[in-house]
């Protein structure tokens, strides 16, 4: 059975990681992290849909296609190094190049990640110095995972950690992992940087295999602006070190693996959700009874992107009008006369909607049950047995005050 | 050519119209709107693609469709009939009867709008009251048009109405109209409800080809937060009292109407953009040099929707990684290296990204220029000739607070 540890980056054995202060862009924050592994590691990553790449996406995403192997990690905030040319590229080969130096590695077995501003340029001694910082405070301890974990957050409000442990043939497999982000996050990876560890040993092929399959239903799965940024980047190592007899098929092994790789992903997708820019609560939407997965997917995921929605989430207004609009304007076809809509908040459920014709409930009981940290909306489109859960947050004053001044 | 004048929807000949206050759901303020026609029309329409529809929506596409003639439009805002099941479509059917019956046309003369809280029924009472009153009240002078277009306003801030006349073959041909949307506005048609009236005589098939291409590159073009109503309906009415000869083919008299209807639609919609619910400045951005107008189109959309990009433009942030970004999750494909960045106020211009790096630019003189009440701005993607225009707003505090308790 799958058990849920405290814990991060450093859970697996054999990962190391430290957190520090470089002075990238702000004094007196931690704002460069490091993940290392003393074993070499198979690696699997997914990247940003968008067109623009950041230099140091387009590093990594080189090195897990074509090597698929590393050693380490390194990342800062505060400037994303996109839209910053063959300059951007040039400071991601130094990054890279200084690691290997002081890990004793190759170049090619360094992934570099950036997250913040885009347009600005790394300055090469900063990174230097916080790689070298960093690469002295390595260590495989708790502490070490939380500081890195805090390291990479941006306007996070929390660091985002999570871990678990199962068992293959009496060895013990650990998965941990951490992520940032908070304001450019939608569906198609976000600004969004994710680093999974785990100590499995495991076909390369497969590792990526569980990483993009999953990924498609947590991570891909959140948005809190619509915002796609230039910089999302997940990637998920595994040293082998747990001594499992490696996996080489899609055996009960791998279904093991990938149920805990899920908890790990779905974890830190729901706290990036949840901790959106501005955000007061978790906005979970969960839509049943769709024709297919992917319509309800569709369906979940414009609900939870609508700002109206998430306004009056905001105000714990029972607007359901702005659902059923969201349903409606998703591209996905049904009959509104058979949609039921629900909130449900700790173990309550009202419902809204019904029949076509609004239900009828206490507005009163409904802004009740709207006022808690963690809220579903739930859609049952009568129409299938499909389902989908999306998650989001509220739109609030604070988003707006974030990023009307995020650069000053 | 064309001439622009001061007048709304009762600038064409023989159109009249109303304004007044039914209660509908707020106390002392005028929430009910009627418009005319002394003589029967043709009429041409387009309406929103949500799934989910109003029920005034379902009653006018049907008139538009199988009949495509009409006498008048009732209008009222505070409910929008929407989510109301059977019951919302007779009311829509007691509407037009009282209208048919206190006008003297026939029911399937009369169209019908709404627009406010979905969810809510209407009070057939009141609307019967409100249709007497505006019956009794409709005039063809200037200001009864400036009341019917304040009428139809919801959260908007100003009324939006605009004219232009013509000439064909010496006869005056006038196109007039009004609009409201300020909320759950994005591109393919918006709560917004658009009342368009002229005087020219012309063939209906012809006259829906004008508003549904020219509705493409206006009020499609438009969006302050990515929501479309389920209740958006843009009407166009035609009398023929110019007495011009009929046009019956794309010749070019059919190309002046274009050009009058485009420039009425245009300033209506940019109206409503700059409008947008809580907006401090209206956001015009420009796409070139893409490879085909679709291509800009969707660009230009992406940027103006960007929820980071608006809020940078409140906070006359010159943040063009967010422009950039935007255009980069647009789902186009560009060479980020060939793109050009700049922005445009009061014919001043500064280029901020060039060759795929951020343009040696002054800060301040960008937040200065940032600073105005209406900023353009331009992304040359230099790979083809087609270019686009789409209108959007800031994001603003003020968005939030007016969403967060639009029910209250």
């Amino acid at each position: 059975m799958m058990k849920i540890i405290d814990g991060g980056v450093t859970a697996p054995k054999g990962f190391m990681a430290a957190g520090t202060q470089a002075a990238i862009k702000y004094e007196n924050r931690p704002d460069m992290a490091m993940v290392y592994s003393q074993k070499p590691c198979i690696v699997a990553g997914t990247f940003t849909s968008n067109v623009v790449k950041a230099a140091p996406v387009l590093w990594d995403m080189k090195i897990v296609k074509e090597n698929g192997t590393a050693r380490a990690a390194v990342v800062n905030t505060g400037i994303a190094n996109a839209g910053t040319g063959k300059e951007g590229m040039d400071i991601c080969r130094t990054e890279a190049e200084e690691a290997a130096k002081v890990l004793g590695v190759l170049r090619e077995e360094v992934l570099v990640g950036s997250t913040g501003v885009i347009g600005e340029q790394l300055d090469a001694l900063k990174l230097k110095a916080g790689i070298k910082a960093l690469a002295s405070k390595l260590s495989d301890s708790r502490q070490a995972a939380n500081e890195a974990s805090v390291a990479i957050m941006t306007t996070d409000t929390v660091n985002k950690e999570a871990a678990v442990t199962f068992e293959i043939g009496g060895r013990t497999v650990t998965v941990g992992g951490m992520s940032k982000g908070s304001g450019m996050i939608h569906p198609n990876m976000c600004t969004m940087l994710g680093y999974i560890t785990t100590d499995i040993d495991i076909d390369r092929a497969l590792l990526q295999k569980a990483l993009s399959e999953d990924v498609k239903d947590t991570f891909n799965m959140i948005t809190v602006d619509g915002d796609t940024s230039t910089n999302d980047t997940l990637l998920l190592f595994a040293n082998g070190l747990a001594g499992n007899e490696k996996i080489t098929s899609e055996n009960e092994d791998y279904k093991k693996f990938c149920e805990a790789l899920h908890y790990v992903n779905e974890t830190l997708a729901k706290k990036m959700a949840g901790d959106g820019e501005g955000a007061t609560k978790l906005v979970e939407v969960c839509v049943r009874g769709a024709t297919s997965k992917e319509s309800a997917k569709i369906l979940a995921r414009s609900v939870a992107g609508s700002n109206l929605t998430k306004a009056a989430m905001y105000g714990n207004d029972s607007n359901f009008g702005r659902i059923l609009c969201a349903l409606g304007y998703s591209g996905v076809s049904f009959d509104p006369d058979r949609v039921d809509i629900s909130y449900e908040a700790e173990g309550k459920t009202i419902n809204i909607f019904s029949g076509g014709i609004k239900s009828d409930y206490d507005e009163e009981e409904a802004t009740k049950l709207l006022d808690h940290k963690e809220v579903r909306i739930i859609a049952d489109m009568h129409e299938g047995s499909a389902e989908a859960t999306a998650w989001g947050c509220d739109l609030t004053y604070d988003y707006v005050k974030i990023n009307a001044d995020y650069r000053s």
